[in-house]
């Protein structure tokens, strides 16, 4: 379990990326869908899925021939890096929905090959899977409310 | 070598927001030293060193023990994904400093721990320190340079 604080390291990079792009006046004024969940939960959120899938991270590679899923963990979170200076900094919610879906379809792929090493670590991964799930739909709900929008 | 087609794959996460988060009116006006070099040398000198830092990770990723040098190594590819979006999308020069002084601590700490398991790894990530250095020089300068911009 060494390994865990260096993952939880990792991931301040995408929780920096947060910060620095918040939702601002524009994400405010923007028509969003009634199942928009409050600004105040996603931080809430994303420290617990940062904590789960750092553990994940720390089980999975802890075993012997663990580096394409170890791999696929660092992907996932270089893209979830992308996704808020994107959406909440250029205002690109087309670009942003196509970054959420590739973000979605790694940490798949990370959820699967950790399934196959350790079935705890995929246990750890599936909530991340299904906030994925939940933040594409709420990006291309976004993305379809506000066809005049800079939306590309 | 068979990891060496993810790791370049992670690599154009930052290669990405390079493209999204472009040097545009903003950074042609802004005072910058005579030593900049021109705009259209930073794609091929990131496209060499993405080349080489996947070779490097390739390689050690496929040794026993090292999974701490690995996760450093993707430690810096976020901090990187961050770079663009923070210098180019907000024009924050201090914060793009920061984190350009962050990037390089995490390069260098990469370099060295690849160097306890592969010297030709830890070769091919010299230049790289080499870059993030006079990366760090040109984001100074020009933070030092446009005192007036929004540059915190």
């Amino acid at each position: 379990m060494t390994l865990f604080p260096l993952y939880l390291a990792i991931c301040a990079v995408p929780a920096a990326a947060g910060i620095l792009f918040k939702p601002g006046a524009w994400y405010r004024e923007i028509d969003k869908p009634t199942w928009t969940p409050p600004n105040r939960l996603f931080p809430v959120i994303w420290a617990v899925l940062y904590v789960l899938m750092s553990l994940a991270a720390a089980r999975v590679a802890a075993l012997p021939g663990t580096q394409v899923a170890i791999g696929l963990w660092s992907l996932q979170i270089a893209i979830s890096t992308l996704w808020s200076a994107v959406f909440f900094g250029l205002h690109r919610m087309l670009a942003g929905a196509v970054i959420i879906a590739l973000l979605w379809l790694a940490v798949l792929a990370t959820t699967l090959a950790f399934l196959s090493h350790d079935t705890v670590a995929a246990v750890m991964m599936v909530p991340y899977l299904f906030w994925g799930t939940f933040a594409l739909a709420l990006n291309l709900s976004v993305w379809r409310r506000n066809p005049e929008a800079v939306s590309a």
